[in-house]
């Protein structure tokens, strides 16, 4: 028996199952092109025949693949195995696939746990990679300490659809902030400017921006968006106009920024010239319900 | 006679205002809306009777409107007393309003000098409100002592459009990580989850996210897409499926989320998907020449 079966070894199975071996801990492998089990099993890992093999072979069974899909792809053959094991799936995915999945485990007898994996692969290990777990509390607590391995573990509660929910606003954040700075180096790099030397004047202006979301939530959860304005939505609607201009004028696709601007645009025509930058997370939500 | 002119009394006018006031300076300013005045004037600032007046109370005049439209409007009945003074425009502005403002600025006698005030109100006056600066070098050099009143001035060159340049390709940025914030908080707000309690997650993964950058500046400078992949694009592409579907099934509006998707297909399409996400600079921008 090994301690833990990881199953796919991409670039961040193989990252998973690296540092569950630095532990000390005895690995089972699996993943559908067997090559890239080659590196692990001279660090250690044992190599599953099948997948139904890797599933027997521990009592925790950590799944990191491309998509659902391919994670009912591949565990099908193993179903039968499952039962009695906790099923801990890094792949990432939404809430819904989440929760269908966890009902798919628990009826062949699995605790299931759904993880959202927040780190790079060269972060995994260390404890500024944030693992989210939600799910089974019991098929958590049993192995937390084993998951331990992986980065600081947050466990968010029964459902198994809130670690999904997190990764994914979080990872919406993110692409947000990579769609910028794509916009961004494009804009730089046809004017001849190095990224390397943008960067360092991106990333301090980056930080001195975040500097204001706290105040971004408070606003929110107040419900209160034009109290203490000082860049008011309808100059920052005007100074945007002038970032599509710009990137035109210099032949850049303004595709990443257009969508921004008719949000803003439908901001300022719902009379929130005024108002802060914040009052525009509710245009992006469903219409409240009027009791 | 005084030591500047602040032309516009918006809030960042204001703030301006209040830095030169702070550091014991004799300022005279004007605004459309006279109101916006009286309480400099109660901080002891000269309030000019016309914006040809505040021209001639002072060598430089700092000009803060809404946007250059508005500065040619504000400044015309002023044009003729601008000469031998030197005018600084912190209205946000594209590069090529700033170079065909400095052609007028000079036509009359002006030194001119751009500016991109990367800070917002509050953090004027402070070192770390970062002013950019180009255009005259000698208007510049003149006045950059009662400038650096307003934070750390930062010269970028005798090209007017410099300042512009820099300041529009950091507000691309800022407002793809805005746009990014945006969609997380409706997606968390959405699930009832309040924006407090997910600010803190979304600003240390965002951190955390932010220390690849410096990577990213090499790849790109490089125009090396494809060493030490540790993400690759065909599997984010497929990750990004998920951020949609999990908006869509919130009813939360994927619009600012769909233009990267786009993107990210195109560089998959295009043969990138073993390349990392800064594979899609080029995508953005205008084709190479091939000589
Ligand atoms: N890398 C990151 O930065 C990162 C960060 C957080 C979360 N994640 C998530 O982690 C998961 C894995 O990402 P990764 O970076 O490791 O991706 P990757 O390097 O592209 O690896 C993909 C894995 O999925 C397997 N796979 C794909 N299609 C399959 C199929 N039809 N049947 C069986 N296996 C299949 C691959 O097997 P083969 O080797 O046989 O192709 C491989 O093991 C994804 O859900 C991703 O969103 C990644
Ligand atoms: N606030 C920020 O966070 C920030 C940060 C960096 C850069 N900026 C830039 O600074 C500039 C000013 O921004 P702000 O925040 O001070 O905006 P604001 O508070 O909305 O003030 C706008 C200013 O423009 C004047 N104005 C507008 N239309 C005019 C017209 N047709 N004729 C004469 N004056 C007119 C207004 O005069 P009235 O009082 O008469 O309306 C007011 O003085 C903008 O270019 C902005 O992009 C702002």
């Amino acid at each position: 028996m090994s301690d833990m079966t990881v199953i796919g070894l991409g670039a961040m199975g193989t990252a998973l199952t690296e540092a569950f071996l630095d532990k000390g801990h005895a690995v089972t492998v699996w993943n559908r092109s067997p090559a890239k089990a080659h590196a692990l099993a001279a660090k250690g890992a044992v190599v599953a025949a099948s997948v139904e093999d890797a599933v027997r072979s521990s009592p925790l069974i950590v799944v990191c693949l491309l998509v659902y899909d391919t994670v009912h792809e591949a565990l099908a053959p193993a179903r039968e195995a499952l039962s009695g094991r906790t099923l801990v799936n890094l792949t990432n995915g939404t809430p819904e696939q989440a929760r269908a999945m966890s009902q798919w485990a628990v009826t062949h007898g699995a605790n299931y746990v759904d993880g959202g994996i927040m780190a790079v692969p060269p972060m995994i290990g260390r404890q500024h990679a944030l693992i989210l777990y939600s799910g089974s509390r019991q098929g958590f607590d049993t192995h937390s300490e084993q998951l331990d391995a992986l980065g600081t573990s947050k466990y968010l509660g029964e459902d198994a659809g809130l670690a999904p929910l997190y990764d994914i606003s979080l990872l919406a954040g993110m692409y947000g902030l990579f769609g910028g700075v794509l916009q961004a180096l494009a804009l730089t790099g046809s004017a001849g400017i190095p990224a390397g030397e943008f960067m360092p004047l991106l990333m301090s202006w980056l930080q001195a921006m975040q500097g204001g979301l706290p105040k971004w939530a408070e606003q929110i959860d107040a419900g209160d968006h034009t109290s203490n304005v000082v860049s008011n939505l309808g100059m920052q609607a005007e100074a945007y106009v002038n970032l599509i201009d710009a990137s035109k004028a210099s032949g850049i696709s303004t595709e990443l920024m257009l969508p921004m601007q008719s949000l803003m645009k439908r901001g300022v025509a719902a009379g929130k010239a005024n108002a802060d930058l914040t009052s525009l997370v509710e245009l992006l939500q469903p219409p409240k319900q009027v009791d």
